[in-house]
This record gives C-alpha cells, structure tokens and sequence, in this order.
C-alpha cells in the first residue's frame, strides 16, 4: 500500500482560502457531494476527496492550484466522472477540482471552421450546437450525452465514428492550461499548422490530468456529412465476421463506423432492452454505417460493402430505410454498457489490436474465459481493432471476485499484447490499469514517461496515482453494494 | 555568441570507435563530404560537423548514440538535407547522423492500411509504392522528391494536401527511436487506436531530432482518391481571393488542395520556367483541386466551388481536363521556391494565421515590405493560413543584407503573431527561426519545453542549438557564395 505521508492535507485555513477563490457556494466539504465526486463510471471504485471545489474561471483554477502546490495538497481535475478508468478519482484525498461550471462554447468561428470551449461543455451539446450550422464534431464516446470535453481531451475519448474520423486528438488544435504550480500557458492558437516548439497540445491530450488542467480548447470542426446508410449483417462465426471487417478495408471504402457485437452482448441487449433483437443468434454482428456529401456514392457504398460482407459468407443483411430503424440498429449497439452492467460484477478490458487480429483476440479471449471459468461479453469499435472485453463473475464477495477476475484480466491483456495490442485502445489508464501498463509500454518508454511528468509536475501532486503509478490505496465500500 | 566548450571535440580515437561501430566506409572526416553534410536547404548556413556517419540499423544508431553521450559529444540527426530551418545542421560541430542508410520499406500491410518505414524512405517514393496498391500517404512537401520520412516526422511537414488530410502528424501511428543516451524504446504498435500513457509519437512528431533520434515509423495509409480535379482561378485584389477562400470554407466543401500565388510569385515562376503562366497578369490565383471516389461527386463539387469562386469575383477560372493540363497548373505552383531563389537572396518566412486571416496577412506583409523597402513574394497553402513570405533584397554581402531583412522579418512575424497566428506553420523552428520563438509561445511554455528537453537529454547533446537555443555560433561562409 501506498503511503499518503508525503502530501499535506486539507485544513480550516485552506478550506476558507478555497472559499475566497472560488465563493464559498462552490466548495464542498461533506457528503453527499464528496461521495458523488469520489466516484465515476468505473466499477467498483469509490474514493473521497477532502474538499470539491468548482471554479468559474481560468484565473480561479490557477489560484486553487497554486495553493495547492504551495501546501502539498494533492489535486484531482474531473469533468463529468463517465470515466471508466477512475482517472478522475481523488484516489489519495485532497482537493477535487470539478471543471462543470466552465461550461461554455466560446466561440463557433464558421469561417475557418473551429470551436473555442470551456473544458466543461458536454460533448454532445457541443456536437447539437455545431450541427445546427452544417458542421461535425465527430468524437463520440458512448457517453457523449454527460461526458465533456475536458475529460474527453485528458482521456483522448474516441467513440464508434472514429474509424473514419480519428479520436479526440485529431481535432483539438490548441489548448489553455494550468500547470500544477498554478501558471497559465497556451498551446497555440486557432490555426491548422503551427509546428513553433514542442507539441505540448498533443502531450497534454490523453495526459488524462496528470500533467495540467486544461482551462480552454480550441477545437477543429469539419463539414457534416448530409447523407448516411446503416447496414447490420449476421454471422454464423467470429472468423467470417472478421473476414467481413477485412474484406472491407479491402475493399478501399471507409465506413464511418464499424462496430462487431459478440452473441453473448446481443443476448445482454435483449434482456436490457426487454425485446428481441436483429439476428440475436447470430455468433455476431458487424453494424456498419458509410456517410458522405453525395447522396447517391453513399447509396453505392452501402450497397458494395452489403455485397462484400456477403461474399465472405455473411448469413443475412438489413438496411436501415429510416432514421427510425437507423436508431433502433444503433441502440442495440449503444445499450451494450449498460446491459452488461445489469448482468453481473464485470471489469471491462478496453483492449486493442491491428484490426486484421481481431478474430485472433476474440478467440484469446474465449480461452481465458474458458480457463479462468469467467463469463465474457466483448463487443466494440473493430474497425479500430479496438475491443471491449467484459469479464463478470457473480460473485457477490469484492475480494474473492478480484482474486478470481484478475489473473484473466492479465491474460487478456497479455493475449492482446502477444497480438501487437495495448491495454487501452481510448479509456485511458487512469488507477484502474496503471498495474499493467508495463504489459505494453517497455522501460525506456516508462521512464521518459515518468521523466515528462516530473517536469511538469516535481511535487507529483496533480492527479497522483494515476497512469504511472502501480499502487494506489485501496478503494473505500462503494455506497450501497 | 554561444560558447562551445562545454562540448568534446571528435578524437582520433572515437573516430575508431565510429568505424568500428558502423564500417569505415560509412564515416566520413574530410570535405567534400563534411562540406554538404554541413548544409541544407535554408539559405546562406554553412556548418561543418567532425564526422559524419551513416549507420544501416537500430543497433548502429543506439551504439553511436551512447558513445556521444559517453563522450559528451554533440550529435545532429539529418535526413535528406532538404529542411528550410536549419533543423538539420551541425551548428555546434560533433558527429553527425544521417539516416540515409536506413531506407527500407519494412511492411506495407494491406490489411490494416499501415506502413512500417525506416526513417531514410524517400517520402516520394513511399507515395508511389502504396500507391500502387490503390493506397495514399498523404503528406506532400514540395520535396517529397528527395525528403526522408524521418525528416518529415522530425519536422511534422506539410504540404499543399494537408488542407484536407492533415499533416505528417495525423499519419504517425507509433515510433522507434533511439534516446540521447542510446537507449531505444518503442511509443506503440500497428494500432489505430493506443491510449496507454503519455503521447510520446505526437511529443517526438516534430521535435525536430531534438529528443530522440526516430529509427522506425508505423504510418497510416488512406484509400487512394480516383478521382480529382483542379481548378484555377484569378483575382483582381488579394481581398476577393481572400473572400474566395472563405467562401469555400463556407460551401462546406473540403479542397483537397487550396493555394494561393500572388503576382509578385506569379512573375518569378514565368521567369523561372521561361514561358507564359496562365492569368499572370492576376493580383492574385487561387488554386484548388477536389478529390474522391465517386467521379460526379468530384465534378459536382468541382463546379460548386467554381461557381463559388466566380460569385465573390474572381475574374476567370480554368479548369484543368487533363492530366497534362494538371501538371501544367501545379508546375507553377510547385516551382516557387525555386523560382524565388533565383530572384535574389532571400529568406522565407513559413507564417501561418487562422486560414480567414490570410488577406490582413498579406496586406500586413505589403506594408511591412514598403515600410523597409525590400521585396516580398508570397504564396502557400491558403486554405490551411499557411503563407509562405519570402522577403528579398539584392545586396550582395551578407552582413548587410541580414541587417537589412531583420526588423522586416520580425516585423512580419509580429504581424502574423498579431492576428493569432505562430512563426511557423510548417518549416519548423530549427537554429533559423529560433530567436522568434517567444513571440508565439509564452514564457510558461517556453520553460514547459525546455523542461522536457531536459528530461530527455539531460546533457544537451542531441542536436543542440535548435528550436529552444535562440544562439548559435555564426555560419560559415557558404561554398560557392
């Protein structure tokens, strides 16, 4: 266990300065609220800060930060907490700095095409927002309706439409952020080429909190695309789904998404849904969407991906012919967390491969399961080879379900890894897989890693225990497990 | 002036070392070698490093790596020598590193859209290679002739198609690399998706062989376009191409290329080339190309932006209906930087604003350019707000002429950093721009970076002088000069 000596905690004083900074309506020092914000969306995980504060402004975060800094004071940023690695758990106390009231859409600037935001916006409203005026902001975690952008930058959230338009960080242009010792700095500007110095926008993307709190993003939108066609296709086999998700890299066209659902997730589906689902015997499904401008090329694209996943031997195929049907095809897909949720204690397993060693992963997986005597549900973005494998047990005892789940869990990742994969393809580290971030990264990449953060940060009191760091206390009951 | 004694010098004895690490043959210690190894494309520098060698492997380099960083030897990684920014030059003498050797494509995997390159790949030569199996690597410098892949990653190049496929950036998926003290670590695999710690592709993706020397790439290819088509229009006033750009932005169309050339450009490609340029007579041209999969699609988008263009007044346009007419309208585009070279001697500044500022920008530039009587000629990658302003002045001694061209230099600099925009869009910093470094980075980022310069090459040997160094020792005098 790792000791928490080394950082100072949080006294009256500090408490009454934290009042002066950000008003004192905007610091919480009981529960429920530090409850609420010791959680997130990882299983399982409940921590407590000492104090959740929530400023307004830049000027505030870099006043709570300097205080911190000057008192030893560990801080955890969080934005919406749908994080599913505990990134944004206060793991050793301290100060939480919730960035929910630096909500606003600064700027749309439609001529060149960007968005200036506060880290609080929630996603989707920013994508309503900027639809409205014809453009696309295409990172789409499945919880684009609460998460926000903040959290989306500091994770590098990435979503099903990645697979054609790439994660988070291929969107954000530049950043303003607070560096643990409270000063301020800019990334750079709202340009589309800036090569003057270190990429620190790209470092601090997917930094997941560790290095600075990000006060500002200048985003990049694209044109949204006016038409789009949904396919979903059964299979008999995972190979020949695979197959299918070959033949149509092969075949040269790029689907806005395509997304595989092993049968044990459709039979998930189905009893979160309360109703049958499309093809719920199938061993599994590839649901594929292709969009574009041109509404006839996106008609012949859907029409020559339907023929190539049926030339590979898929067993049927239906179109979505209304936006009706196209969101029923979707929910199956985006119900998925939840529905597994309900099934029983799980640990998802964010892996990620090659896309063409996704049939390779999906078997590894099956044996783990079948050596370990775990349940598996794994479903996800296989365009991108990125998989979601789920591992539950119903074990109702917290101790005795780790002890079981976790040696799977490291044969999974190991299985991923042996394939050229990492242990998390767009849910970040966080506290929940720091433990096995070695699996992937080798020494020398750890230790520059490490090196990066020390310059940043010399007193380790931004967002400690995560990423990095193997060893964090042990999470407190979850209130009312 | 810098002082250089905190440097070893180059001993007979590490020469042997050299020799016997990579084969005499491939150490080099007498001009002419030393000579060209001592320049690049950046005008008017001269350096000369003690040696020069050419390793073929990882292992080479890492051995050449830890004997420097034993010796307390300075090393500059070089490409092909094309850089505009000196990025590449041994400034403080030392071993110098080309990669030249290394220029193997490893894999080309069909399966995943991938390419595995070493570093000394000729970028052109990639494009052609994928392109034969109907696949594209976008980044296009006017060098792709003759530049190396590891020069682009270095230097995150550009190019007139990043407008609409992004920079080297966006298509590096993992790295190789050798630390300043010859450990060699790995960033990833063949992933499209890998968030598992710190960015460290994106830090060393245009660090400009500060941090690590880049010994393998993995690399995204994209289904090649089958069909595009070029356009040219002519302007009247910079304004009403500037209008034209945004116009276009507005239309929701995304170019695949959008240049624009000013007269001034215009005149010099006419003498360069020895013939009559299309609509030289126009204040201003804008060039732009449309590409896709679906050859209607293509032309509809063709005529919109044509029509586009003609609604906001350009006075004509071209269209190009056939390959050769195409060649024909990007020869002049591509001959500028040529064409300019041998107006005068010159330096380029690589400005770039946000892309709707480009008409302030290059009316500040005209003012700029009268207010120091010197002569100026722009041009670039409008659609990205990428201009390239070239200032010239005839003097024959270069004293003089540095004298001269100074304050306008950094007076377009303040122009370009006053509409919010950076000293270098695409070029890089190098030893040539370092000195207006601060004027787009603050002083909080400015020490962000030299702190992580810091945390990877504690000694400062790896190509010192660059990017954060605004002093270097002064150039030689230029062979030939």
């Amino acid at each position: 266990m790792v000791s928490m000596v080394d950082f100072a905690t949080v006294t009256p004083d500090v408490i009454a300065e934290l009042e002066d900074i950000v008003g004192a309506d905007y610091v919480h020092t009981a529960d429920p609220e530090l409850l609420i914000y010791g959680r997130d969306e990882t299983e399982d995980l409940q921590y407590k800060p000492e104090v959740a504060v929530r400023p307004e402004s830049t000027d505030q975060v870099a006043r709570v930060m300097e205080l911190a800094y000057a008192r030893g004071i560990p801080v955890t940023p969080r934005g919406a907490g749908t994080g599913l690695s505990g990134g944004a758990l206060p793991v050793f106390g301290g100060i939480l700095l919730s960035i929910e009231r630096m909500n606003k859409i600064l700027e749309i600037d439609e001529e060149n095409l960007m968005a200036r935001v506060q880290p609080g916006v929630i996603t989707g409203v920013l994508q309503e927002t900027v639809l409205e005026k014809g453009l696309y902001y295409p990172p789409d975690p499945a919880s684009n309706g609460s998460c926000m952008i903040g959290g989306n930058i500091a994770e590098n959230a990435g979503g099903p439409h990645c697979v054609k338009y790439g994660l988070t960080k291929d969107y954000v242009l530049s950043l303003e952020a607070v560096m643990p010792n409270g000063q301020v700095f800019r990334t750079g500007g709202k340009l589309r080429k800036d090569v003057a110095g270190y990429n620190l926008t790209q470092l601090l993307v997917g930094s997941e909190g560790t290095l600075a709190v990000v006060t500002e993003a200048t985003l990049r939108l694209i044109p949204a695309p006016k038409y789009k066609r949904i396919l979903l296709a059964a299979f008999d086999s995972l190979d020949t789904a695979a197959q299918g998700i070959t033949a149509v890299y092969r075949s040269r066209i790029t689907p806005a998404a395509l997304e595989i659902v092993e049968q044990a997730a459709l039979k998930a589906a189905e009893e979160h849904l309360g109703r049958p689902v499309p093809y719920s015997d199938a061993e599994a499904q590839i649901l594929l969407e292709v969009d574009g401008f041109d509404e006839e090329a996106v008609e012949n694209d859907l029409m020559k991906v339907g023929e190539v996943l049926m030339e590979v031997g898929a067993l049927d195929a239906m179109l979505a012919d209304t936006p009706a049907k196209e969101r029923e095809l979707w929910s199956v897909r985006k119900c998925l967390g939840e529905a597994v949720k309900k099934q029983a204690a799980y640990v998802e397993c964010d892996t990620a491969v090659p896309p063409s060693k996704v049939p390779d992963l999906l078997r590894g997986v099956r044996e783990v399961a079948a050596k370990y005597d775990i349940r598996q549900i794994s479903y996800g973005h296989a365009g991108d080879g990125n998989i979601h494998v789920n591992v539950l047990t119903d074990n109702p005892d917290r101790e005795e379900r780790e002890k079981k789940l976790q040696p799977a869990i490291e044969a999974i990742f190991d299985v991923a890894v042996s394939l050229g994969g990492t242990i998390t393809g767009e849910h970040g580290v966080g506290c929940a897989q720091s433990r096995y971030l070695k699996l992937c990264r080798d020494p020398v990449a750890l230790a520059t890693m490490r090196a990066i953060k020390d310059a940043f940060d010399p007193k380790g009191l931004l967002n400690p225990g995560k990423v990095l760091e193997a060893k964090v206390p042990p999470s407190l009951p979850v209130a009312g497990a």
